[in-house]
């Protein structure tokens, strides 16, 4: 599980006084991005490579209002590997709160949009990351 | 159903091109508020009553990208309606193309986020639109 | 002059009850983007014809708070046009209620950033609806 | 002069690969709202007490792009307080290269938006910070 803390920004909130619901989705790729850091990958060179990653789902289920200034830990973690597909699970924490929790499904395709499957190399290092990862949880 | 046409902003693009994930949210939204604006909600009125309407749950399954200047349709469509809740469906078009779907879950608290149960005259007015519109489709 | 007209987002709220300050910049663009759609622009193919048009400064000068839903009349005009350079000013309205001006600067690069200048083509289009703009006002 | 570092988020680019111009805003809060902290300020309960700082001015210059996922480095410095206003200044950097420079202008109103003085003990802290980091520099 890969963790990172960030600190509720005042454009974040809504006329409610809370974070708005959308701004958590920004959270969670946060958190998938540095998954995907810590196993080695570096986007930039895969998007090089002809490789894009959309999104192809989300959910995110609000269990308590993060607020300004909350200083808030981000939870990520792969649940599936194939080389058409990822899936992340993900918790957002204040503390002892439970703030959201939610998945992402991406799939990785190439630059025209047509369904590609990850090259090799990229997906050995990022499923040896993954497989490392579970036996420590 | 309720319907609105959007025409996608710069803004809203990322890196690969194509509008980013989180967006669809902000349309869903605009959907939900255009339906309860066409029930004859006033979304202000009820906030100074004392009554916030939290998100609890989203999702979005997203079909086919949506890119910049694309004009697009939002679809809501209310789904289930207590006092103490309000389920919307949405379906996001551009022309014949299927862009996405997803539905979210609000409940409504006092100002405290403290579960409330909506006002019956609100109550009322929304229950009719709803029941109205069902009827239509 | 070119003129479009947005209902306020509730997303573009933030704690203070109020339009963000930072979303004005995304009204300026529209404006602009719908400037440059009326003068006979395609902005992706300029881009894949590899001519980038990135902001090298804005400013927004804030008269009257924009809350959400108001109606907004978006309001954009070209004030100089190089073959390297097009500056435009802004101004935001809610019926006779003065809500923000500014103005942006864009300058015309190549996909690697570098300055470069406008295709004499896609110039002449753009300096022809300046011209014809001008006169009018 | 307060300095905050952040890395850019994926969402934060455009389809022109950099970071969207609006989202500069959103460093320059962070800075700002970080100097106010720490100066022994409370946002939330100058809210409270019924005080809003909404922005009047704000501007930018761009001078290079930032990118996913830069590490970037936001300086923020008072410039001018009185009990009316604030004026801020902003430089962000990534390591050695200049990004973007910027200034920011808020005044001081109560919840109905009227022009208002800060309150006499607020305005000493913020004041004695601001002569103290004056003098550093």
């Amino acid at each position: 599980m890969v963790k990172v803390t960030e600190r509720v920004r005042f454009v974040e909130t809504d006329m409610m006084g809370v974070v708005h619901h959308a701004n958590y989705f920004r959270w969670f790729e946060i958190g998938r991005v540095e998954y995907l850091r810590q196993a080695g990958l570096n986007l930039l060179e895969i998007m090089e490579a002809g490789y894009l990653f959309p999104v192809s789902d989300v959910r995110c289920n609000y269990k308590n209002p993060a607020r300004f200034p909350d200083d808030i830990t981000i939870y990520a973690e792969m649940r599936e590997l194939t080389r058409a597909k990822m899936i992340f699970s993900y918790k957002i924490m204040r503390e002892d709160t439970f703030i959201a929790e939610g998945f992402s499904a991406n799939i990785f395709t190439n630059l025209e949009g047509k369904v590609a499957r990850l090259p090799k190399d990229i997906y050995n290092k990022l499923e040896q990351f993954y497989k490392n990862n579970k036996m420590e949880s």
